[in-house]
């Protein structure tokens, strides 16, 4: 994965644990796409500043991952949750082909509702 | 649900996030059960020391889940992931009772052995 779209990943999840300044930097940066030398005059410090604030950080990120590994269990949960899903597609579609049993497509609809739901809350 | 439960589960999400001597402290306190004067004892420090780390802790461990929620965004999707599990148990009740089709039957156990995998993940 690319690494700049990885830093943004985790710092959905673990954003909260930065300083506010800290997060308002790697945002600007990594979500708004600004350069180190747009935030350095934003924010009134050096560019380097700025540049060393941003590997600081995403050190950081990387380190909580280490430690935590929320995004790589989310991660699979989610593929897990697609998984599950195209499962229950194919058996619906057998359903559809054979016995169209009213009950089982009952059943699975409210397996795949609650698929998007945790998928949601992921 | 019982404050020390909770806090025993917050320190399974979070606990690689406390530095190496608030973890051991709260570790001897929640999941040991020593009391605050053992623990006194055995890391040399008076036992309103032990006490104010241990709040301290909590305290961080809240705050900490105030901030990612990760002990409620996973404890829901257990809960989803229960709920489809009852759901397919369901349909393959009715399929015993009725069409006995062994394409549902073997779709229907891999997605119960997802389900367990997933729940390990958690």
């Amino acid at each position: 994965m690319d690494r700049k779209w990885k830093v943004s990943l985790l710092l959905d999840f673990y954003g909260p644990l930065l300083s506010g300044k800290q997060r308002e930097i790697v945002d600007c940066y990594y979500n708004n796409d600004l350069s180190l030398r747009e935030i350095a005059d934003n924010i009134d410090i050096t560019r380097q500043g700025v540049h060393d604030a941003v590997k600081r950080t995403e050190a950081a990120l990387f380190e909580m991952e280490e430690q935590l590994g929320l995004y790589s269990r989310f991660s699979q949960l989610e593929q897990g949750l697609d998984h599950i899903a195209r499962l229950v597609h194919e058996i619906q579609e057998n359903n559809h082909s054979s016995n169209q049993d009213e009950r089982l497509e009952k059943k699975t609809n409210e397996i795949l509702s609650i698929i998007e739901q945790l998928k949601e809350i992921n």
